[in-house]
């Protein structure tokens, strides 16, 4: 039975899960969810994530929701299909997958997603974008990125020499950065700007990309 | 050889790690990082943690940083030893273990952090808490736990009727929380309270909290 996912192409939560399916090859089917309409603060939604927010997943009588649980368990339950995200077999290894998986959530993700909502997202809402957030994340997200050029002058990928969850987990967010002024803190790096280069020109990423239409951008 | 935690017990980030190591029953060091004096902002031990934050394990060659990313690796490395902490028996129950450390991470702990920073951080740098900042947080927090609630009228732990990584990751902010006005959040929910006393009551946990003091408090 394919696997179900909640949610829209759109929103970065649910495009993080969808590159996992195409990277692992795993059947699904993704059931739209109407954020516009309110649909994930409605009763049937709130049964599959109580916090109303996309996406969620369903696994046959397994309901999941948070996108980097999903995506985590997805790349153990088909360890052994597609490309190996999660390096199951090094201890070592996939430690490290970890940790890179602990920055995105606690340093990048912070950083990212105010600078994305204010350029992208407040727009779209009628509200105009607030100037002083934007560059006060940007600095923000500079020093994470200095981190990630120093890191990436030995390495390949984040975690390793070896594309992982971690990278991945990247994706939906910077994709929607490019598209704002705020790329410059991309291209001002030339290891972050070669790693974002090679992770976004992934065939599973691209697929997902061709959704993720945010007004028409 | 023993594992090497770098950091300081009253950190909430590192009394997360050791809680995991007594509840496996591992040998550890803890190397004190003397944050007063910005030992974590000089290079010995940016090279542990290049983000400069506590707390950083070293095993062997291997060094990792991130608490969560930590708790995951030794919990996955000494499965067979202690508490099982990620029920690496059963995928469905280690998937919703994830989704709760992932709750834990993006919902609780930006609600909670605040809170704990302004009440007993800010004062202890001379500085007054910005009660509107406590307020909205305290406001915040108790949506999220409107959630636990429901859910701990199920299942005695967050991911099922077993404790796991996903509960004992709530600990040391929980517990700094508990010495705050804002302690309501919790008293004022039945279920969420009497979680609160089961975790905090496990011995691994009162012997990290006997070196958790704030300031003298
Ligand atoms: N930490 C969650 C965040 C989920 C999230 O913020 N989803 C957004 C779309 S990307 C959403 O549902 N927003 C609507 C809302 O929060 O009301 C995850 O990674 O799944
Ligand atoms: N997400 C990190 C956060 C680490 C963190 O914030 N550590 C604090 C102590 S609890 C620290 O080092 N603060 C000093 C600083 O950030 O300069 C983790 O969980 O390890």
């Amino acid at each position: 039975m394919a696997l179900k996912l909640y949610g829209t192409a759109m929103s970065t939560c649910t495009s993080r899960v969808l590159t996992c399916f195409h990277e692992k090859s795993v059947d699904f089917e993704l059931v739209p969810v109407d954020l516009f309409a309110g649909e994930h603060k409605q009763p049937p939604f709130l049964v599959k994530n109580p916090f109303g927010q996309i996406p969620a997943l369903e696994d046959g009588d397994l309901t999941l929701f948070e996108s980097r649980a999903i995506t985590s368990y997805v790349a153990e339950k088909f360890k052994g299909t597609g490309y190996d995200l999660i390096r199951h077999e090094n201890l070592n290894e996939a430690a490290l997958v970890k940790v890179w998986m602990e920055v995105e959530s606690h340093q990048y993700n912070p950083a990212i997603a105010p600078i994305v909502y204010q350029s992208l997202v407040a727009p779209l809402q009628g509200k105009s974008p607030d100037q002083s957030i934007i560059d006060a994340s940007v600095e923000k997200l500079g020093k994470v990125l200095d981190v990630y050029e120093a890191r990436l002058t030995g390495t390949r990928y984040l975690a390793g020499d070896f594309y992982s969850l971690a990278d991945l987990h990247h994706l939906p967010y910077t994709y929607y950065l490019m598209k704002t002024p705020a790329a410059s803190v991309v291209h001002e790096r030339p290891h972050v700007k070669a790693w974002w280069e090679d992770i976004s020109s992934r065939p599973a990423f691209k697929k997902v990309a061709e959704g993720m239409k945010f007004g028409g951008k």
